[in-house]
């Protein structure tokens, strides 16, 4: 329970920091879409750890098997396996907290939960879980381009790194300018401003948290759903779901409370036969479906909880203590979450343009 | 598609604002919980429109009848169906709506979607489908009460409306003062700044959002799943579910990005013998799993968009237009979006404390 | 739990035998499929008491009131909701039940399971929940028709009732013949000799059981799923789902078991354009998967469990006692299944229909 | 879609015959279930290929390798990952197929679904994707005995081949006598008919069909749903899904239509505190809930498609050809189907416990 995500383009993800390996299923993929291995080790490379200077210096090369549902380089129609093996463990570096609680982590919960815990690592609650998501992301992508949306893009960015703040529009979002600096924004000013803040905090052993935009384009009119599984909805599941998540808004969002329905509503007009809004603050859903402008939405992410410092605590036997933070951590999750938000946001369309499909016919 | 919710605890709510009636379907709701259409009728009064002086002037009783799932006053662990008949329909009121898309609503988006719209009144986009959301919770929260959490609190009341804010704090926020002025807001003297507010909006023929927020109590330590089905995801979907709702945010939210780590963590520390956080920025949830202390939630609600004002819009047959609007509409929808807030949270809770007991056992 | 059937065309049946009434929600329904209350009416007159002399007298009209999801005599896309009244309802018959179990039927283990039940005429455990069934089939056959299987019919009728066979094949089976005689055999002649024990069986104060078969013509090869969902074993679910069913059987079936693969193989040969088999010992599907060729599946009813006889059973305290059988029943229930078992084939097919073009897209 | 079982205690499996192996992931197990390698390798062993000389002379050792979800001989809670490596693949023995299509195979039908297969061995069609439903019922079986029914016994056996039938009683049926033949049945007698019968077919390049009897003891009056998750509809579901199976039936089954019903009622009694019944017609189940008794029903198997001999069929180019069957393959599954049919029962009857627990308390 709870490691099931989509209702047609269905994934399973598996796997803890420690132990074989992490990985995922993905049951309902169409048939016949081009798949091989590189797809979903670009992704991955994205998203591993050590990648840069301002990232853990765990080395992971997070390596994918394809383990079934392809048949000479193209999907089956039944389902994937794919298996990423865990490497470069030191469960030796986490005996402390197989006694004590980190701070903000969900050691505590996980324990009152199940009554155990893999504590090497962070077990199923590490980040390193999101690896089966951004595998299966990588095949959802493919299957938007090719069967509804060829002209789709899902571009993320670092929108902020605590107070500093990157300016670039939804509309100017540029993915190789966001490739283009390490932090992952798309403002290459904001840029350096941001790589030195999150390099002064790991020198302090303290952390940053910030705030993940992500831009969709060319989604069709019509997809999402009435109710509860309005697109944004959806969405916001997506994002709430990943580790170190705080908020989520769509559109105008929070700040959009401050408007009044007059100049919060976006107009419509003609351009050509299609049908568009002059302005956008409804963020390209609007009753929980698709209306073909631009996809906007923001997603907070909270300081990473792992700092090389000494913090109040309890331990497993119900004593007040103290941890100190050890291990390789990253002060900032952020540059490494832009990936997995982006990966999260195709697997959501991915299902969504397969129950559009099924129900209301069309490509 | 889109309108069955929950996993044990499932419901499915059907109807259009004009039509035969709205309701709801429970199914999987335990045996033996005293039941009666009274239980079901105080949060449909609070939900109903022209409840005062700053809601829509719409009479609707809203009355619930229980069709099944019931017997001598006891609920039988079969579906529990209920049907509230619509009344004081005015399709008239709409026909400008049959041949015009209103903006910021659902018209241009169903009928992209679906090729056809119930144009009376929003159809399946009323607020009007949250009274069966409304009726299930009534049930939900008995469920909660007598199975797994005694001493449960859902209270929620309007945070801020525009940019005026309440001022309580999650553990003095009390039901009574919510329920004792009009706008629904925890802070007495916020609310008559609030209540001016709305009725100058009215006036003017505008209209305006803000934010409710939701505080829940005495949740046992454990309730919610890693990864996907986390507990604060599986909130932020069913607010995001709700009409006119464009963020989400638990705990520190938005706002916590500008913390530090250090500044961040919650610190643990024993209590008795119950394990404890000294400060609450994680919302009551940890890895998704509810740790024991107050959950705390945010849900941002954009200005109502029916106002009275001419707009720019287009018509069915692809022309540019003007839409004048009309109608008995609420001039700010949160103070009856607090006890549908309530109740999508107890939905959610009573679906994960079912599915904690079947997994790991307990109460 | 255990009402709601369907992934894409999900339906959740709800009531009792006693109290409001009955009904079901069909959520995910196709948009613009023609739709009125008289579509729905035609099958649950096929299925309703009091229709024949060999049925039970009891007289219900089981009127069909659509509450939503449709506009203009179309559906919409939304949940459409359909309720009917209980009426004839005599709770005064069924005292004696309050107190004891009936042998065979479900009082017993409802008892065990929920600690409650309505012991009124069988509460969620009696025939007429399959009222909503019909209801729901009666969309899906029209869903079919229109957008999947413009040729399609599903036929069942009464292939034996006790040792009395039916004599004709699958593909002379003709639905004028089987509603041309009160029993719904394919078979004239041995209509009559089925009615006479059915009317010995009454008199007697006795029952008799039979098996109902059911053939599919012209599905599109390509329908169903490898593994879990294959097209026959949602079948089977679906069937033995229904009261009083002990059985399912595909194609060859048991009586396959005694010929040899060198018997029993299918061999295929072109027919056209069209891939055939010589023989349907498969019964229409392969590796779970519809083949193009008539699918022909049987289902077994035991004898009605209600009998006016004294029968041995025990008391709700825990006594031996002794059950005098009364009320108005059916001595056989297949002639009412008949309908019933088509109306659940066509829920699978939709269901399964969606699916296809889901995953595969085409039609 | 389609490779996913179960509500609560939920499977995924994955994987064709030939690439990179087979598995499964097991998503809410509860936790802290002793749980080790052998525990699942046990059960693989009785399925395997190649155990005696009357099965395919294929040799895999099947080792299972448990990649996730348990920690220290414990389940974690969290999803437990099984990978079965493919050895021992001879794709060439299978170009002929790459061509043709196999009679009452799913070659066809695969193809006409999907417009790619995997015609190496049978691809997801295999009965080698039952190594993943093995796997995981292997843990449903623990986490039944240890917080469910601790006595519960699931049995199954080969009830005939053919016509040769065994003669044990449900009652008397044990499970060391049916592991005491290869042929696994309850009736050493038969055993031998049944073997000779089956080396009889294999000599001739021929197959042969039959039935499989399972009967489960010790399970708590209680579980199972109402309406369409009945017990025996899950459980008649699990049956279809597996390869080659036509028919399922529960308790009295199809003979059951013979009698009337006052012979074929079970009447109750009491027996110290329980409940019982004095027949078994039921089957065990009674309104798809259990009432205690044994639950016994029987599986058909056709015989194996595979076949050494020339048999008509058509090619991928839509031309009437020959296909001369050839690989290594068993004349008849069923003595390899005990284990799986035995899997399948008890993947059903976990979910159902769990959902028991969920709804309705108790252990």
């Amino acid at each position: 329970m709870g490691s099931v995500f989509g209702t047609l383009f269905r994934i399973s993800t598996w796997g803890e920091s420690h132990g074989g390996g992490v990985g995922v299923v993905v049951d309902g993929c169409p048939p016949r879409i081009d798949l091989s291995e590189s797809d979903i080790q670009f992704d991955l490379d994205r998203r591993r750890p050590g990648q840069s200077e301002i990232t853990t210096p765990r080395k992971e090369a997070d390596q994918a098997e394809i383990l079934s549902g392809t048949f000479e380089g193209q999907t089956l129609g039944s389902p994937i396996a794919i298996l990423v093996r865990n490497k470069d463990a030191r469960p030796e570096a986490y005996t402390e907290m197989s006694e004590k609680f980190r701070p903000s982590h969900a050691d505590y919960t996980y324990q009152a939960k199940f009554g155990i815990r893999n504590w090497q690592g962070g077990g199923r609650s590490s980040a390193r879980e999101t690896i089966g998501r951004v595998a299966a992301a990588a095949i959802a992508k493919k299957v938007l381009v090719k069967e509804y949306a060829p002209d789709l893009e899902i571009i993320a960015h670092v929108k902020s790194i605590r107070e500093i703040e990157a300016s670039v529009s939804a509309d100017d979002l540029d993915f190789d300018t966001v490739e283009g600096n390490i932090v992952r924004t798309g403002d290459p000013e904001a840029a350096e401003k941001m790589i030195e803040l999150i390099k002064e905090m790991r020198k302090e052993g303290n952390s940053v948290g910030g705030v993940v935009e992500c831009v969709v384009r060319n989604v069709p009119p019509g997809w999402g759903m009435p109710v509860f599984d309005r697109l944004e909805a959806d969405l916001a599941k997506a994002m709430l779901s990943l580790p170190a998540t705080k908020g989520f808004e769509v559109g105008s969002g929070f700040e959009g409370t401050q408007l009044t329905g007059r100049e919060h509503n976006d107009a419509f007009r003609m351009e050509g036969d299609r049908v568009r809004t002059k302005s956008n603050r409804s963020g390209g859903v609007q009753g929980g479906i698709s209306n073909g402008e631009n996809i906007v939405f923001r997603v907070a992410f909270k300081p990473t909880a792992t700092i090389m410092t000494e913090q109040e605590t309890v331990g497993l036997d119900g004593e007040d203590t103290i941890l100190k933070g050890r291990g390789r951590h990253d002060p900032c999750v952020l540059p490494r979450a832009v990936p997995i938000v982006e990966a999260m946001t195709a697997l959501v369309l991915c299902d969504h343009a397969m129950r559009q499909r099924a129900q209301c016919g069309g490509s």
